[in-house]
């Protein structure tokens, strides 16, 4: 891919704002929404049933993290999900710690029924989806991202996607195309949310983006951006948080050319 | 309004640790009980309907914050606004994204006929609120608060209440006197939380301040003053939600007198 | 206690990096799974019944806070501490304003009943949840450690594990010997969750430690030892919370034996 796709692909997102509908665990809300407003979208977060398909339907793209999903957020993800596909939206599914535990490996076995535009997890993850594995442990992954290659391509054609595997080189497809992003920082697994956040702004690139695949990579990109500059200045995983928040602000669709596709 | 009224609350706060029972939304709980410990106050999370109507009635003060509102926490805020009522316990309504979604916008419609004591939002969600408007997209506001201005009084005169309306100058009426909070920074829109922990400190100020509009200009000045402070050394939006806590914690009443007020 | 057993249980927590689940409230989740990354653990926010004993079957460790409990956790609570009670997997019990709210403290009852491995809170939480007192406000302690102590060593022989309170100087007691952990700073007190996250870290050792009162006492020297180093740097609350994830994690094995034990 030429890294001036992304240069194109961040000023969109600069200049568009894009309303991002996060339906996504407690535990990463807060980090999620400051790493949207940092690299220019606009987050709300809503996840009661009642309100998820209104609000689906009127925003940019929405984001379906099922990291510490009940009964309630389910229906709620089940509906956002439809009423996006309904409304030709963009969705990501972040299929969190699934694999291993049930009901949410059945949840999300329902979801990609319904073909997120995007799939991110980490290789473990996207071998249960694929149905070729277990799964990790919460959200740790025991498989590389090169060994979930051939699942995540396989899945990005069952969904007509793109599948996106995190890990210290990330790798990207649309079933066709492999695209790798390197760089960004170890600190980056020592955050809690940081790949919960990179799904949301996955989200918020696919709103924007000329193609799904630039998107995609483009928002791995800013986060391996960011990532590299924060770390570089951090005295540990404290202060890296608040300074790659810092450092997603200030990568722009210029910075965006440095990134260290394969 | 003389400045020196806000030296008398912030002193107040101070020395009078008022503790704010909050049913606010779980993107900003974190923040909002940090902001609240930082101007001095104790927070509590409750909004379980089991506990929440005990809980209101001990309270110095409540906050009912409907961001990310469902049908259980709707009963809750339900149950603690009655308690407070009964208790004689101010209490301030945060209209998060009401307008723009049916759910929240019936239950906050319930809630303005409980009278709060204080409405805070923005300039669309007042204007809804007040039945002028069709609110705005999640927290974004597409109008100013002067827009606002006939609106919160009409509802300022309704609830026998103060209304905020939030802004680069804020605005703050009783239905009979205006005040005006200038000031601030732009990277509170960028912090997910700083408004909503506005709110929460609105109600920390009205549990002690002599009177209402006293207490809620404090409240806004006091946070207009620490993103100004936290604004002048931040090196983005990551930094400065931290730095704008040590400025909360900064700020005493005496630092209050130097509020832009208009 | 002699130092050099800490050292040992630091060592261990880095080496083998315990999956750690966490049931806690929605304030404190982003705090709490920071931390446990910082020293060297593997958090997981699992709290939905459907859930909730698949997950805790498998953890090294469990916490229960019933910091923000409603009905459905509640709910995955019993489950949670049944399954770990089951596997002979230790959990930790933080009894969160336990005595002052009538539904949590009937649950805090009937957790007790399943003897947990380790009680960690307040002295107020304490003196309640052993039957003693009427518990604070919130997270407010009105009574100092001392004032609990002998009712935590009496709860400490009834469930036959360690009681640990909270305060200027930790008490620690197994019902018959008592360790006083001092150090720390008051900024834990102004920072959400600081005392939540303890809890968690206290699970983490627990579960790699030789004995319980060893691992117990490891995981109040850790978070004294960061919490001073970090306050000697801090400019506020809200730097203080970064910097003192940066501080657990800069502190090993090597460093426990400074801590300040009585």
């Amino acid at each position: 891919m030429d890294a001036s796709l992304l240069r194109a692909a961040g000023t969109a997102l600069r200049d568009s704002t894009p309303l991002v509908h996060c339906l996504t665990n407690t535990v990463v809300q807060t980090i999620t929404a400051n790493a949207l407003l940092a690299v220019g979208a606009a987050p709300a977060m809503v996840d009661e049933p009642a309100e998820a398909g209104e609000f689906a339907a009127v925003a940019s793209a929405v984001l379906v993290n099922v990291g510490t999903v009940q009964q309630r957020t389910a229906e709620a993800m089940r509906i956002a999900a439809r009423a996006a596909d309904g409304a030709g939206t963009p969705w990501v599914l972040d299929p969190v710690a699934v694999g291993g535990l049930t009901f949410r490996t059945e949840l999300a076995a329902d979801l990609v029924g319904l073909r997120p535009t995007v799939v991110r997890g980490n290789a473990s993850e996207v071998l249960a989806l694929a149905g070729a594995g277990k799964g990790g442990r919460g959200v740790d992954s025991t498989a590389t991202p090169e060994d979930a290659l051939e699942a995540a391509g396989e899945l990005a054609r069952r969904t007509r996607g793109v599948v996106a595997v995190s890990g210290p080189v990330d790798v990207i497809t649309d079933g066709q195309t492999v695209v790798r992003v390197g760089g960004g920082s170890p600190l980056l697994t020592r955050t809690t949310g940081a790949g919960c956040a990179l799904g949301a702004i996955v989200a918020a690139y696919v709103a924007v983006a000329g193609d799904l695949l630039t998107g995609t990579v483009a928002a791995h990109a800013h986060v391996a951006l960011a990532a590299e500059a924060a770390a570089a200045i951090a005295a540990g995983p404290g202060t890296f948080a608040a300074l790659w928040l810092d450092a997603l602000d200030a990568v722009d669709g210029g910075a965006l050319v440095r990134a260290e596709l394969h």
